[in-house]
Formats: C-alpha cells, sequence, structure tokens
C-alpha cells in the first residue's frame, strides 16, 4: 500500500494548482517542497496577467494559493527531494531522512532565472530590474530600456519591448549575436534597438528605482553608462530538472521534460508541468497543467487509464 | 491592414485570458461575446477549484476578469458572431451588421450543458443540481446523491462520487448503460451506487435546497420518490462549434475542436481554447489554453512561426 496516491514535487502555482484538484479527487496528496510554498511567484514584486487579480504581489498570490491548498488536506512536506525511482508502480521518493511511496507523479520542480550576479541587480530586482519580458514589460511603456542577452530570449525580448519604449540597449557580451537568423533579421525593421556588444553590465544603479545600467567594453575596457529605466536580463532560464537526471524520465536538448498534450511523461503515472516541460512559462499556464495533470492522474489510478 | 491582429470568439475564463495577454503583447485585439463576458461561469454559484480563490461565486470571478480585460484595452464586440472565413492570411469575422478582419483568430466559444428540462432543475441549480462533479462533489460529502446519465460521464461521476457520498443514485432511461464497458465494471465495487434503470426523472423538489429527485419508470409508470442532497446532471456536454461548421477546421467524433498541444488548429493563425477543445472542461485549463494561445498568435504574427 503506498503512502500516497499522488507525489508532487514542488510547490510553485502548478504544483499548488495539482494538489488543489487531487485533494477533492479524494486522492491521498502530498507536496514536497523545499522552499517557500509559492515558488518563484514569492519573489515577483507585482503580477497583472494571473486572471482575476488586477494587480497583486507574488507573496499575496502565494499566500492565498497556499492557504486553499491547505484547506484541501494536502500534505505539505517540507523538504529537499534528494532522490527519485519512477520506473516500476509504486514510485518512490527520498526526501529528508525518509523514502515515500506514491502511485502516480507529478514534476513541478519550476526553473531558476540566470543572474548576471553584479551589484545592485538583487537590490533592484522588480524594481526595474526584471527577468520577464511579457508579464513586466507594459511597465515600461515609452521609457528607455536595456536588454542582456544576446540569444533567442534576449531578442525576442528587445523585439516585443521596441514596439512600446522609446529606446531598447541590447547588451550582449559577444561581438556577433546568438540568436536564430530570423530574429536577428527583425532588428534592422526596429529603428530604437541599439546593440551594445562586446559588452558586460557590471553594475545596477538607482535610487528608489533602477536607472541607470554600467557596462564595460571587453576589447577597450571603455565604461558606457546607460540611462535606463528597466533592465531585462535574458541570459538562460534552466528547468530544474536535475534531480530526475538517471531517472528515465525523457528530457529535450534544453533540459526540459518532454510531455504530451496531457502532461504525460514517457514513464506511466508520472507527469510533467509547468516551468519544467517546453511551456511558456507563466503563472495561469502551470496552474492550467497542474489541474490536468491531477485530473489524468486520477483517470490512471481510478480506470487505469 | 487588417481591422485587429486578434480576433478572439468567446468571452469565458479562456478568452478573457487570451485578451489579457494579447493587449499586454500591444496587439490590437477584440473580443466577440453574445452574452455576457464570463461565460458557463457566470451561472456558477461557488467556484472552489480556481487557485487564488478559497471560494468565489461566478458572477464575482467574471466580473474581476472582465475589469482586467478592459483595463488591457481589449476591445469588446457584443454581439453573435455569425459567419467565419478562416481560410487565407486575413480571417474574416461576421457579426451583427459588419465583417471583421483579423491576422489571427482565437476560437473560444465554450460549451453547453444539455439540461433535463424539468420543473426545478433551473430553480435549483447550483442548490443541489449540479453539472459539473468535478467541481461540485466536495459540497456532498456523506450525502446521498443522484447522477443521470448511463454515459462515460455520469459513470465517472458516479464512481468518482461514491467514493465520498454516503449513496450514489444512478439514473439512467434505459434499461443497459451506455459507457464503457471498463467503466461499466467498476460499478460492482462501489456497494452504494444503486442503479436506477428504465428510469427519467421528472422533477428536483426542495426547499431553500434541492431534497428531492421524482422518477419516473418508464415501463411500468411507477414513481418513485428519491431523497438526495445532490443532483449531478450528466446527460451531454456540447462543445458550441457548429459555428466552424464548414469553415475548414478539423472536429473530432464528438464535434469537439482538434488542437495539438501548442493550441494549434490545422489551420494557420487559428488557435481553439477551453471548453471546444479535448481537454478537461475546467476554468483554470481554459484560463492557461488562452495564454497559451495568445502567446503563440503573437509569434505567428511577428516572427511568422
Amino acid at each position: 500500500m503506498a503512502d500516497f496516491d499522488i507525489a508532487i514535487i514542488g510547490g510553485g502555482p502548478g504544483g499548488i494548482t495539482a494538489g488543489i484538484y487531487a485533494a477533492r479527487k479524494n486522492l491521498k496528496t502530498a507536496l514536497f517542497e523545499r522552499k517557500a510554498i509559492g515558488g518563484n511567484i514569492v519573489g515577483t514584486v507585482r503580477i497583472e496577467n494571473y486572471p482575476g487579480f488586477d494587480r497583486i504581489s507574488g507573496i499575496d498570490l502565494a499566500e492565498r494559493m497556499e492557504s486553499q491548498l491547505r484547506q484541501n488536506k494536502v500534505e505539505v512536506i517540507a523538504g529537499e527531494v534528494t532522490g527519485l525511482e519512477l520506473n516500476g508502480e509504486e514510485k518512490r521518493i527520498m526526501a529528508g531522512e525518509r523514502e515515500y511511496t506514491s502511485k502516480a507523479v507529478i514534476l513541478a520542480m519550476g526553473s531558476t532565472h540566470r543572474m548576471m550576479g553584479i551589484p545592485g541587480e538583487k537590490e533592484y530586482f522588480g524594481k526595474g530590474v526584471f527577468f520577464c519580458a511579457t508579464c513586466d514589460a507594459p511597465l515600461m511603456k515609452g521609457k528607455k530600456v536595456a536588454v542582456i542577452g544576446g540569444g533567442n530570449s534576449g531578442l525576442e525580448a528587445a523585439i516585443y519591448l521596441a514596439d512600446m519604449c522609446e529606446k531598447v540597449y541590447l547588451v550582449h557580451r559577444r561581438d556577433t549575436l546568438r540568436a536564430d537568423e530570423a530574429l536577428q533579421d527583425e532588428i534592422p525593421g526596429h529603428k530604437n534597438i541599439e546593440l551594445v556588444l562586446d559588452s558586460e553590465p557590471f553594475e545596477v544603479k538607482g535610487n528608489m528605482l533602477a536607472d541607470k545600467l554600467l557596462v564595460r567594453n571587453t576589447r577597450t575596457q571603455a565604461i558606457r553608462d546607460l540611462a535606463v529605466s528597466g533592465i531585462f536580463v535574458q541570459i538562460g532560464e534552466l528547468p530544474n530538472t536535475e534531480m530526475v537526471a538517471g531517472s528515465g524520465i525523457e528530457l529535450d536538448g534544453r533540459k526540459r521534460i518532454k510531455i504530451n498534450c496531457h502532461q504525460e511523461t514517457n514513464i506511466g503515472g508520472v507527469y510533467a508541468i509547468g516551468d519544467v516541460t517546453d511551456a511558456y512559462w507563466q503563472i495561469v499556464i502551470a496552474a492550467g497543467h497542474g489541474a490536468t495533470a491531477a485530473l489524468r492522474a486520477y483517470d490512471h489510478i481510478k480506470h487505469k487509464r
């Protein structure tokens, strides 16, 4: 007899929603989270694109979701998951000093944004320093911004921001961009995008809000002082999938878990949702995934589908 | 030059979310809705499984979403869409006396639950009469309930309810069930499910809440009086896809729009979300779809992907 019907690994919006749905299906449900319930949203200053809230802080939304989770009798297990055995009908989860068993597992470990690691970055996070252009660009309408990163996500952010901002500095540490050609071809069509190549940011300055990004030319060592209201850091987003390395779960080339439209992985009874997959990384998308995965897991457990 | 970048057909939670995301991407966005913004949720008495709200009425959630939609400058066009031309780069939407053009279309027409059409059904809707077992079963823990319908959704609801209710009457108008064999095989394992075959409901009675379902045996005409707190009507859910008949959009055998994991239909630039697809019909799932479809449509319009 397994300890749980469903074990959810990760307590962001996707994992929380999966927990709410699973518990409402009367499934014995555990949610493992090593940090705070809420995941990455806890660090988000304002959210304007989660339906139902014109504007809410990440911490408030996380608290509301956590309260709902706990009302639905999900057992929250604090602590790091150190191992997973996913093959076989009964899944095994190693966490803390214990081993738990479960009939189904929902992988919801989320993602980590790579940071620049420079002074001022953490201080001004959410106050001018952002990771998500889709989420935060509307705050920057008519303003000057910088995008850090010459890969696809950097160029996508720059092109998107160019349509609504006065000026976009695209800062990249090498002399050529790394993004797909098709994206690079779009840059000349946006006269307000200025390429700042061979350049590394080394400090964010400001007062209450960020207002300056200092960059150093890696060839000449010349320093440039960019007056900007927004700095969008697009130097890499890493799905937190180290934990499933060697578990038999299939990953794609970017270390994201491969899923089908039902959130099913290649292993029966194992699902993946939100930022560990190749979906757009958005709160409401992760939440929708969580509902789908829990209902699918219910069908799997009850009806052997 | 098209009138809009994106035209969204239907203003339920999926369509609203698509609108919010599209407008935040600076796309010129129209949302067509023939009735009230909010779609089916407007008639839902209480929602406990939408993440962020322990409990909220459908009308309150709809109002909150509508306010957010309007803040994001989506043009809401009231009136029935009477025709769609989806092939070709520019899509055409006929509504009211006018024709509109758009670069992309998101189909979000929702679904209609088939009703019994008997006295008391509308009066007690949400007060004991429910359409969605996944949503409303937790209200019925330890109580006696009836499920109307011998198809897959009827049996799924009955099996699910049997785990948490004292007694489940499964009412079906014929002498044999219509559901898959695999589901029928599960019924004997639930001793608290009683089959009430050859029977048609003809009245819901109650006081403040429903407390009785009257059924008539279609062979003997005998009347039976089932004392129940909940009546789950599972006699058919129809995706509202008549509008796309003949448009070239591919449907499955149950008249749902075929999509891939990116919400893309078989026609370029045309997406489908929520209850018109084969996903689980849940608010948060439709909302997640809406975000995905809008972001995908943005990529399609801007980057020709």
